[in-house]
């Protein structure tokens, strides 16, 4: 990891973990739903979402403070979907950022509930932002579209759908460019639409973050299949090995390691490639290109 | 049921019906989590709250069209959290509006996604609505404030917390002002910002409306504890009998069916007060008054 790239990383992780520390209002901090919240909030997740947000508006001389709202309520979304999916009636883990999950540690009810609360006091914070700036309107109904049946929670539920299924390709990937897809895409785009409200749309500047979010939302998606049969559960924070065992569907299960390792290498091309085209309209992304080189090559 | 009431009645039930008819995409029709959705939202609830907001609404002169979105919101909100409620790791209950519940008819993973996905599709209708007209900002954020850990879901974590402990009468009134009171105080007071956002802030209004509220947020879930030991099952749609089974805290098992009974009495009593004062502003409060009286009477 480069000094410059991790300088960069660091700046944003320690603004989205400030973020994090604060989002329920310190008077409810004994709350057992709120405990349960935060168990999973400050459990060490790589913040891979706010990142990418925090550097598509770096990217656009967006203000950082604008974006606040919208990265914290991304991670909240994020989490919640971690929590819910691991309880015994989802896929039943145990193990979770090498930590106990969730239901493990405070319990399925309150797990349940602290799923919900996240998700919730996402929106709040949307609608604050929202109430604070109303250029933010566009960008916060986009956000909610991409969190749930036409974004992740119709993943999940594609997902759920299939198990023990064979699905054809077309299905496996819009079950991914949905599940994993949809909050990488809003990342990346919520800036844009924040952008857009001031700078007007700018037709070709949507169609680059798009393919550049598009491929970081597959490649990360297919890393992380190929991860679940590469790599050490103690390096990986969760168990491996539990797609075959689930009977799931997944770029390595249906295609084989070979070609899913060749899809990633093609779909980071891609992602490389809009990239350069962003740099030939002006725009900066000496960051981006580093954290995908990053995301690309990640151990865990 | 007086002719009137029941006209009244039956306007703003049609209205929210064919609203919740549509509230997932008709591509979407087949999804596993849309049908799980759909089986608890078309259940046949009584519609209580998106009646109670359209009844202030007409009351305060306002065009129905503007609150549509947050009726509908809100009756999807009531439902994932009773979705989620009669869940195995929360009160695991079968029977719902006399029907099986959600994870009994679709497996407790869809019934759980179906929460998730109602939750998620409640914020996309208000995002919208606020999109569409941002003078409604103010009332969106009340509603996330009232659904979320400030609102239901911090009642729901203090009912959790209380199981089988004797809790005080604070507790207890924290308790049901949030898990229950929350919701309809939304219900009434969402109106209220929408009209104060076109004629300006007016505390007597705010505060009248909020007293009205509180009443009929306290009055109703007395008299669900009253009806859980008064009712019977096939009348009421659900499990009797269940809050002493339990060993859960209500104003019957704390203080008793006749002072649970006097309560009732004495809070309807401020509610219709708070109604006398708004008809002497002018309000037109028929269709209130005769709400509250089917409220206090109701058998289920």
């Amino acid at each position: 990891m480069s000094e410059k790239i991790s300088f960069f990383m660091k700046k944003y992780q320690d603004r989205i973990e400030d973020l994090l520390l604060r989002v329920f209002p310190s008077e409810l901090e004994n709350d057992p739903t709120v405990k349960a919240s935060m168990y999973s909030l400050l459990a060490g997740g790589k913040r891979i979402r706010p990142v990418l947000m925090y550097m598509v508006s770096d990217m656009l001389h967006l203000d950082l403070a604008v974006v606040d709202d919208f990265a914290a309520a991304m991670e909240m979304v994020h989490t919640y979907s971690l929590i819910h999916d691991d309880l015994p009636c989802m896929d039943d883990d145990c193990l979770r950022r090498g930590k106990p999950t969730c239901h493990i540690a405070h319990g399925e009810a309150f797990a349940l509930l602290a799923g919900d609360a996240l998700l919730n006091r996402a929106f709040e914070r949307v609608l604050q932002a929202v109430a604070a700036d109303p250029k933010t309107a566009k960008a916060a109904a986009y956000f909610a579209e991409n969190t749930g049946i036409l974004g992740m929670i119709g993943g999940q539920s594609i997902d759920l759908a299939s198990e023990g299924k064979k699905i054809d390709t077309g299905r496996l990937c819009e079950l991914h460019e949905k599940k994993t897809g949809a909050l990488i895409n809003a990342s990346c785009l919520i800036p844009y639409y924040i952008y857009a409200a001031d700078n007007g749309e700018n037709k070709e500047l949507y169609e680059l973050i798009h393919r550049f979010s598009a491929g970081t939302g597959l490649g990360f998606q297919i890393k992380d299949d190929l991860l679940d049969v590469q790599a050490d559960a103690s390096v990986l924070g969760k168990s491996t090995g539990k797609d075959q065992r689930d009977n799931k569907s997944t770029f390595v299960t249906v295609f084989g390691e070979k070609s899913a390792q060749k899809m990633l290498d093609d779909t980071y091309a891609d992602v490389y490639n809009a990239l350069d085209d962003l740099a030939k309209l002006g725009f900066d992304v000496t960051a981006l290109r580093q954290f995908s080189d990053i995301l690309q090559n990640r151990v865990q």
